[in-house]
């Protein structure tokens, strides 16, 4: 029998990685490789099944769901993905816990395993970078950030790579994570000026704004009242649960709407709230008829962002092809790979004979 | 934050475990741990969907699928099982290769991860031995395997954990899963005469039969022709996906019908030749209402085991716990858990000051 590895990156490793390859140039590729897959996306050769998953309100309230996606002839990739609000808290962990699984669809075999942790806030922001190119003003400045949690840093890293932002302005209902954001993002390098700012002037001055709060259910919008310059763009990205909701209804009426993933996002995205006839082009749709899209970069424009499998897969094949080229991770040998495949019990006989 | 680790069990640990703990006593415990799980199943504590996958025609044929388990207030395992029946002749590898991963339900945290090889082919084996022991006679002494690969050996190891067999009647396709059988169970000690003997003179002879072939999907039954002793149970492995049977149409009919998982034996097992009236009992309503069925013993009964999820949890506590006991096993740190919880570049900063 042969012998098979798989390719291990734990939490160290992954970061371990950034380091060497530099975030900035890790950014781009990673925006770089998503648009290259956006633009070629086609139900064919891509099968995105909807996720689905255990939610649980016992004792410990939370979520745990998997996502997989079969790229044709080539492989499958299944993120398992835990959400417990109550982690901080409690367990003093993070609300999201995750891990990234790639399989080899000529064999079955398990090729890598690596933290999903890091590699969905990457990813993440990365797709909101890629909405706001086709979908926001080119030469949007002013960026809003309404909840400045783990994720905000990763939507302004990534916006940051396409546009010249000059202006942050944030908001969280935690005063802590307002006072402590200057300190989290010094070591993106930015020259940009950050101000505290209120939701409803957050809206009538920026260019892009991000929604990444932790709303409970039932309890959205995040606020009714705004007033929006007239080419904002929304990169709605906290709605990813049954009746988790940001945005007022009003506005998602007036913007054109665009979801990751349209029948994920009527589940559980901010197209909860919207009839079939209310939701306008997923985001691949428009990147592959861009020219068809410009007008909107004029226009009030929402990328309804519930996490697709497709850019898990994305990350995924960009880490595991870093790590070929860095040497970096463990080779383990997971699956049991009998020396004969008729026999289970293999290697009882090897440590008789051995 | 806190450190939290994942329990790694490569091939070589679950290996080692067996090997350390004594196979029949591993298999013993594994059977017990199966019939307190049964006994208590209950679908409000224990929720348990249809697996579900991706399968492919393509090039390289193959189906790769995912079997959550979700056990309320404790944990959500879930197996991802390819099965490439072109894997022995093309790379080398076998049919079947698989990982278990096992998460904690108050925290998402991953708890454990392990070879699903060998974990598969005992807790199949095991399940046959549970429903033999409620639906075969108790005096089965006589064991009729067709199928003589891989799963065969576990199938008879479970079995004669549990019946005084003496007999063991084989039969394969291929000669050389034949000649090599003696050989691949002389480990398991067993005081046995083993005959190799034709499939209508298996089923006339056996008390209990055991079907574990990679028949193709649509060419089954194995077998059109029988004369079955009256008290003949038959453990049916083989059928696991849409198409596949083992078994003719007129035997099922005859017999009292016992799936493990009665919606999934609909798709993908021998109950996809059978109406709903003609399905009898699922093996946990068997075992949690025993003394209602045990006439059985003395008819004519068939186990259509699809592999249900229940099965792969009590095997991955079972090792898990094992694992623990016998300090075998990586821990490694998976999840990227960032000393700051509301910065995913967290190790940045570390690596600037420290």
């Amino acid at each position: 029998m042969g012998k098979i590895t798989t390719l291990l990156l734990s939490a160290s490793d992954v970061n371990l990685l950034m380091q060497n390859y530099g975030i900035d140039r890790l950014m781009d590729d990673l925006i770089f490789r998503l648009i290259k897959e956006f633009e070629n996306f086609n139900t064919t050769d891509t099968v995105i099944p909807i996720r689905s998953g255990f939610n649980y309100s016992t004792e410990h309230v939370g979520l745990i769901e998997w996502m997989p996606v079969y790229k044709k002839g080539e492989e499958v990739v299944i993120k398992v993905v835990g959400y417990h609000p109550n982690n901080p808290d409690k367990f003093n962990l993070p609300t999201i816990l995750s891990t990234i699984s790639c399989y080899d669809t000529k064999t079955g075999h398990l090729k890598g395993l690596a933290d999903g942790v890091l590699l969905t806030a990457l990813r993440t922001g990365a797709a909101s970078a890629v909405a706001s190119k086709y979908l926001a003003h080119p030469q949007s400045s002013t960026l809003g950030l309404i909840g400045c949690g783990a994720q905000s840093i990763t939507q302004l890293h990534a916006i940051s790579r396409l546009f010249p932002i000059k202006k942050v302005l944030i908001y969280d209902i935690d005063i802590e994570a307002v006072k402590s954001f200057d300190n989290r993002i010094s070591l993106l390098g930015l020259d940009i000026e950050i101000l505290p700012t209120e939701i409803v002037d957050i809206l009538s001055e920026s260019d892009i704004v991000c929604t990444e709060t932790s709303v409970n259910v039932g309890e959205g919008p995040l606020f009714t009242e705004y007033k929006n310059k007239p080419h904002l763009h929304i990169n709605a990205i906290g709605s990813d649960f049954p009746g988790k909701i940001e945005l007022p209804l009003a506005l998602l009426k007036e913007s054109f709407v665009c979801p990751d993933f349209i029948e994920q996002a009527k589940k559980e995205g901010e197209c909860q709230q919207l009839t079939d006839d209310e939701i306008d082009s997923d985001l691949y749709t428009v990147i592959q008829n861009y020219h068809k899209f410009n007008h909107l970069k004029d226009e009030l424009t929402v990328f309804d962002s519930t996490g697709w499998a497709l850019e898990d897969q994305v990350v995924m094949d960009l880490f595991l092809d870093l790590a070929n080229e860095f040497k970096i991770g463990k080779e383990v040998s997971l699956e049991n790979i009998s020396s004969d495949v008729k026999n289970p019990y293999h290697f009882l006989y090897h440590s008789v004979i051995v």
